[in-house]
């Protein structure tokens, strides 16, 4: 292995990897080498345009820490995130809900809350009432799903944004014996990824907006059924069709329906307008 | 821009950047997208799978300091960087040096020492006599060139990896009206690359040593001829044909040859045995 130059090098870079015991490790990175060497014989990068590229990595990296994590938006904003979603749950079962990116929000265990609370702690807002029932992709009811929800608030932040001491628009619900969840929240805002680091310039030098179009999120865990992770998005948003993570599926948009004060679907009385969306959800079994 | 799937989704992404009025880096985005979701539709990376590769990307960053470049170190083992090189630096005449890899221990501007002098500041090892002339490629001295040249110390470790308080092992010289160089060294070791960050933990997980033989870097500059960095390796390391960053042709390989006690080229009288060789350069007009 000497004297390498444009055309043999990858050959002899996959060679150095034919000691490597774990198989799949062995193939991951013969296709990425391979890839990658294929990239850069396309474009020929000047040696300060591979500079550049080792700086943005570097920054990428080194904005990451417990609350951001600037390599999945890179993720995001390349669409990689969702071609991974894409080739790990593909199905043509139009009875199965279908699924998009978790996003950098989630938090594990949200606070547990019965079926119809409210979940708008320590927000404003204009009230949304949201309603369902998850089956099991042949239309029987789901009883005991978990379903963790989460969403933005009506200015497009989420709680982790914002110095609040306890959870806010995060919670976890439990379907009844007919397969039914029920909760109040806000209506949630759509919002810019975060700007202020190496993949907000980079959007910015490409003339690409950071937007994501208004939804709420969802986590679905039965046991039995693969984890469907989901968005709802607000029908006839500006951001729909141009998300700037490449998550938006027209199964998973839905109006968000205002509705004039007076009995709330639950029962409730409203003393202002409010806004409704129903979502049934159906997963696949695992 | 909706409903993207496995197959839609590339094309989705590569009109995203469509408004990009930096056309380079159009290019180079489309293609990296291109590139990138193939090599993902190759392998079908698991949702875990994608987890691992951003946790190895991030920590990848955040190794990164002022004395430390991982990321230079990944491109570096998977071949990245020489084949840049490469691609900048194709040439066919052999009368034109080749070029390796600058390698993360270069440091601008290093001691300015006169021809003929001694750079081994506070290091012990075997003494090495370096000498050579350099030419503009039809075999004319080039006078005046400037040579920085850096190395490892016997036990393979630049003075930037020890706690020294000023350079050792690196210096600056310029030719002289017959374009010739000439300096006191140590024999240099070969040496791991750092092990102990992401890349160090990829090159085991795969079986490979981190090991590059012993060498000598060499950057030359000179007015109106391409800036050339390469390095200088000793004939008979075991690392030749397995060097851990792929660097080594055949063309600056030297036996650094061993010499008994006595007089040395330069006319020092030598007490003990010591080693030398002769490398002559030849730059490419730019």
């Amino acid at each position: 292995m000497r004297n390498l130059n444009a055309d043999n090098i990858t050959a002899a870079v996959v060679e150095e990897f034919s000691g490597c015991e774990d198989e799949r490790l062995k193939t991951i990175l013969n296709s990425l080498v391979s890839h990658l060497h294929s990239f850069l014989r396309e474009i020929e990068p000047s040696q300060s345009e591979w500079t550049t590229a080792i700086e943005f990595l570097t920054k990428t990296g080194q904005m990451c820490d417990d609350q951001r994590q600037e390599f999945i938006l890179l993720s995001d904003t390349l669409g990689v995130t969702m071609l991974v979603d894409a080739l790990n749950h593909q199905t043509s079962d139009p009875m199965v809900s279908e699924s998009t990116v978790l996003g950098p929000f989630y938090v594990a265990n949200p606070p547990k809350v019965d079926q119809g609370g409210a979940i708008d702690w320590n927000v404003e807002g204009e009230p949304l009432y949201v309603e369902g029932r998850v089956h099991d992709g042949a239309g029987d009811p789901l009883v005991n799903v978990v379903i963790d929800v989460w969403q933005s608030d009506s200015e497009g932040f989420y709680d982790v944004q914002k110095e609040l001491d306890s959870a806010s628009l995060r919670a976890r619900f439990s379907t009844d014996e007919q397969g039914r969840y029920a909760f109040w929240t806000v209506t949630p805002a759509p919002y810019p990824i975060p700007t202020d680091g190496p993949v907000g310039k980079m959007l910015e030098l490409t003339g690409r907006h950071p937007y994501r179009p208004a939804h709420v999120h969802f986590m679905l865990m039965a046991e039995g059924y693969e984890t469907l992770v989901t968005q709802v998005f607000a029908e006839g948003d500006p951001y729909l069709d141009s998300d700037a993570v490449f998550g938006v599926k027209d199964s998973l948009v839905r109006e968000f329906q205002l509705m004039p004060s007076g009995q709330a679907p639950d029962g409730r009385n409203m003393s202002g307008p409010y806004r409704h969306f129903k979502y049934d959800f159906g997963l696949k079994a695992s």
